[in-house]
Parts: structure tokens; sequence; C-alpha cells
């Protein structure tokens, strides 16, 4: 095997050897500015740069919109399931409607300090419905919302960055792009702890419990435990409880995720360091040789890397592969200008590739 | 732009159409096999078809050992600590031992039922630091440990199939492989459902709760509401509770994992289709063309379309191009046997890969 790759490789290498010899480094390098403008907006993933420079002048994320849209709903059904219900309820109470939205809002994000709770069967059976929907509301705000949410960041990024050190904008950028999770990390952790801080100072002066008992309770409800001996009692209170408890329980949990963001980066640099560094074989070489032309272009190369790493599997390359066969009409193992122009004259050609799914 | 492109291309492609007509459908389609074999099994991300095999036979998966080890360190010092303030702690008391144990998992979990809470200033401290590292935990537990979760969960799928329909082992792989997010969601909810019935009918039985009552406990309990009002009160209720609690927190945390993957899996599908459907144009074409030669060959067009789908970003790509310009010794743009040797033979290009991080 080894044997006939070497043969096939004299081949073919020396005349494109010479062939080539002339133009030295000729890859384009870069290459990213002009093809960012060719990708259609409305592929998710590599839009990201243009979604930077939006979120400076603070447009709304769609899909925030949804997020907020489900979240009114299931606070509006909570307050008038838990007001309906609000005689089979025992524990400290103040005004009605506002315990209803305190309890709502302490179900779903599964603080439940049981200062206020359901004591009849239909009562019992809506918490459980309630905080079964509520989990998976937060979760849905922590996926959807959290790509708002660092836009947002970003934008204060930007702001920091500049006041610190005077940059232009391309180097803010660059810098960003790079340390991305750990500002990320860093900011989340800025929010938290003025989360807490407030947290702390609302129950020390309104609800007022001592220091270490404003602290405790700011921690038991950050956190979702909720042992619920401290908690909030008064109406004022439970009308801040509301807000509060929902943007710092957020906090936390996005928090712990950039935490694990930068440990995933941290490993996926060492792998990408080990896979560059590892010196290419024969065997490799034969390996990446996608079309079985005895030598590895540049394009060969990077897939032959990126799917070491992990990155990509064999199913995504087969995938493409299939559409690549497809496309080149001519079969030359290259797709040109002819290929496309062939393409769009045979009709069935163009039926294939179409009839397959929803329209994009 | 499109002019120079087009005449370069009317140049090149033509002898390239000529030479290349002989060897028509010529790409290695069943390229996934060999490749297997020759990747390093220290990659983690391409090593999964190896995992697979081995899941079979129930190796022990070497990270869950660092996070069963951690949870070990966690739960012993928590009962420790607990222990020795066992004094400040006030509530429903059974065993001193038992109760620490309980109240570690409580709190870890953030349960926190509050029927046993911290009175003193130490005890409210002990708690808040174990409630976050105790989060953290479970964060660890579910990432990591969800790798060894996986892989007993795909042992169970090959039996279930295997059981259902008469298939052979190379089938159920396709079968797993194609509906994995489906077949792991299954699965966990149905173990999600097991565990509910276990714990609704030992809280019925022993802590003699009525049916109501134990399934609305075990609801506050697994989405670690812990309003309190309903709790494990007995010695062997909370022996029960300690691993009870872990698992099924875990499981239902699991289980809304598993409903987010396939909900993305389902969107990136739909990515895929539109992305392979979009008509190439010449300005795709120009811009897939990454060595610039006029045409775009097979990996150039996987490369395209992987960055059009967001898997891979430029900056992958102008790492791995950096690399293989330095590999790339007699700068023909192809990798060949040649540039192998020459790069071997010449000790400041060793050099300059192998110098920087730590050795892999």
């Amino acid at each position: 095997m080894a044997n006939n790759n070497d043969l096939k490789e004299s081949l073919i290498s020396k005349p494109s050897n010479g062939k080539d010899a002339v133009k030295k480094r000729r890859f384009r390098r870069v290459k990213s500015a002009p093809l960012a403008e060719l990708i259609p907006g409305d592929v998710d993933g590599s839009a990201a740069s243009a979604r930077i420079s939006e979120s400076v002048f603070g447009s709304l994320h769609p899909s925030l919109i949804g997020v907020a849209a489900y979240l009114f709903i299931y606070l509006v059904v909570g307050v008038i399931c838990f007001y309906l219900v609000r005689d089979h309820i025992i524990g400290q109470k103040t005004n009605d409607v506002v315990d209803a939205l305190y309890l709502t809002i302490v179900t779903m994000t599964t603080v439940g300090y049981g200062d206020l709770v359901p004591q009849s069967v239909s009562g019992k059976l809506l918490a459980c419905a309630f905080v079964f929907i509520g989990m998976a509301l937060v979760g849905l705000v922590l996926s959807r919302g959290a790509d708002y949410l660092v836009e947002k960041q970003e934008a204060l990024m930007v702001k920091a960055l500049h006041m610190r050190q005077k940059l232009g904008p391309s180097d803010i950028m660059k810098e960003i792009e790079t340390n991305k999770s750990r500002y990320k990390f860093i900011l989340s952790l800025i929010f938290l702890l003025i989360l807490i801080m407030i947290g702390t100072l609302f129950l020390t002066f309104v609800e007022k419990l001592d220091i270490v008992d404003a602290f405790y309770c700011v921690c038991c409800t950050i956190t979702t435990l909720g042992y619920g001996d401290r908690s909030f009692s008064t109406k004022g209170g439970r009308l801040f409880a509301v807000v509060w408890i929902l943007t710092s329980t957020i906090c936390l949990a996005q928090f712990f995720l950039y935490l694990t963001e930068i440990n995933t980066e941290k490993r996926q640099k060492y792998l990408v360091h080990c896979v560059l560094t590892r010196h290419m074989t024969n065997v490799d070489l034969e390996a990446a040789d996608i079309d079985d032309d005895g030598v590895v272009n540049a394009a060969e190369f990077v897939l032959y890397k990126l799917k070491e790493l992990g990155k990509i599997t064999q199913d995504d390359i087969s995938l493409m592969m299939e559409e690549f066969e497809e496309l080149d009409v001519d079969q030359s193992g290259t797709l040109s200008v002819s290929d496309l122009a062939l393409a769009q004259s045979s009709p069935q050609a163009k039926g294939s590739t179409s009839s397959q799914g929803r329209p994009c």
C-alpha cells in the first residue's frame, strides 16, 4: 500500500513541482474579509462578526423576543393560577397578587424557600407542573438569551478596553476575539458580585436582617438552594425579589457556563498544539489525500487536521463530497465555471438538489 | 476580479479537464475505516467510535474516576464539617452522622428542603461555601460524567435494539449513530420515570406520606425546588435520600440536556439542507478556491461548505494553512513524500514546530 503510494507520488509530484515552482507562497492569506460578505446572513454560526458590530449599536436579538414572550406568558399564567388557589396556600402572606407572583418566580427558578407552600392536592399538582415548565424555561433563557447577553457583554468589553488603553477599533476586535471567553467570564463575575451586593444591602436595610443572615439568604437564593429559614417577607421585599431572583440565578448559571467554556478552550488549544506539532508520515499523507491524486493539497491538509482535532467528522465530509460529485457535472474532480453553467442548463441535476425538505 | 478569475479558470481548467477525464468518480468513499486506526488514541473527539465498542464491554472511563474522587472528598469533608457544627443546626434530627450526610447532599444538589438549617454564623457561612462548591461539582459530574453515562446508555441501546429487531452489530451501530440523541433522550426519560416511581413508592411506604404528597415531594426534590414542607424525616429515609437525590437530580438535568441536543441537531440538519441546496455562483467558486488555481477541488469545496455551516471558522483554516506552508518545503502548493523527507532533513524546520508549549 505504501509502495503503491510512493510510486503514484513520484509519477505525479514531479511535473507539478516544476510547473508550480514559479508561483511560490501564493496562498491568499487575507481570505476572511471578502468571504464574510459572501456568507448569507441567515447562517447563524458564521455571522458572528456581523453580530458583534451590530451589538455595539444595541439592536435586539430576535430569539430573545421569543424567550421574553414565553417568560411573560409563564408568569401571567402562574400568577393567575396561584392567585386562584390562594386559599389553599399557607405561610407568611402579604398582598395576594404579589404573593402569587413571588411564588411563581420562587418555583420557576427552583429556589423553593417554602415560606409559601400549597396545602391542597390541586395546589400541589399545580406546583409540580410549574416547576418542570419553569426549569425548561430557565434552560431556554440560558441557551437562547445567552446570545443576547453575550452581545451586550461584548459591547461592554469594547467600552472597557477602549477606556483602559487607547486602542483602535480593529485592535479591540482582535483582542476580544482571542480572549473572548476570559472577558465573558470576568464580566459575568463582576455582574454577579454587584447582584450579591445589591441583594445583601436590600435584605439588610429593607428586610431588616443582620448582615450575615442577609448574605446567607443571598447565597441560598442565587444558588437556588432556598432553605427558606430566611426569605423575603414584606410586600416591597417580594416585589424586589421577583426581579432580583430571576436575574441573579441566571447570572450565576452563566458564570458557571463561562467557567466551563474557559476550561474547554484550554483543552482545545492544547489539542490543536498536539495535532499540529505531530509529524506527518507517509501513512498520514495517503489518508489525507481525498481525491487520490498522490499529493495532498492545502485544503486536503486542513480537512485532515480538522478531523484529527475532532472538529469535524467523516460524516460531515461524506455529505459534502456527495454534493460535490453532483455539482461536478463534467466529472473532472474540480469545480469550475463550466460545471456551474452545465448544472444550470440540465434540469434533472437542479431538481435533485432542491426537491428535499422545506424551502430555505 | 470576476473577469480575472474567469480568465485564469479558462487557462487552467482545460488541461486538467483533459488529464483527469480518464479517472472519473475516483473519490474513495469508504475513508472512515482506515482513518480511524491512524488517529492517535489520546485525541478525545475523534476516538468516539473506539469508545463505543469499548463501552459494550463495560470499561471504566478515566475522567469518571476523577469526578468520583472529587465527589467522595466533597462528601467526606461535608459530613465532617456539618457533624462538627451539629449543635448549631436546628430542625428534625435523627442520627448525627446520617443528618450531616443528608444535609451535605441536600445542600450540594441545591434541593435545600430547610428541614435542617444552620443557626450560627459559622454554620451559615459553611452552608454558603458548600452550596457553591456543590454546584460546581454537580456541573462537573454532568459534563465529565456525561461521557460515561452516554457509554453505558449506548450499551443499553445496543441491547434494546438487538432484542427488538434481529440486527447485525454493524446495522445497530449505524442505527445508533443516526438516532443517537433520540435514543439518549428516550433512555434518560425511562431512567427518570423509574426514579420517580421508586421515590414515590419509598415515600408512600417507608415515610408514610399519602400518594399525592409523595409525588409532590418527589417533584420538589428532583427539580431541586425543595419547598421543604414534605421531606425525608426518618433515619432510613435520609439514607435512601442521599443516594436517590443525587441520582435523580442529575438524571433530570441530563434529560433536559438531551432535549436541548435534539433541538440543536434538528436546527443543524435544516441548516445543512439549506447550505447544500443553495446554488453555487461564480463568486462562491472564487471564494472557495483557497490555493487560487482557478478551480475548486473536492477538499476546497468541503471546507467552504463547512465554513458556511459555521462548523469551522476562518481562524481554524488559517492556523492549519500556516502549518501547511511550513511543511510544504519545496513550496509546490502540495505535500508529497519528498516534502516530508526534506522537512526531516532540515533541522530548523523541525525545531520551529516542536519548540512551543508543553510536550504532547
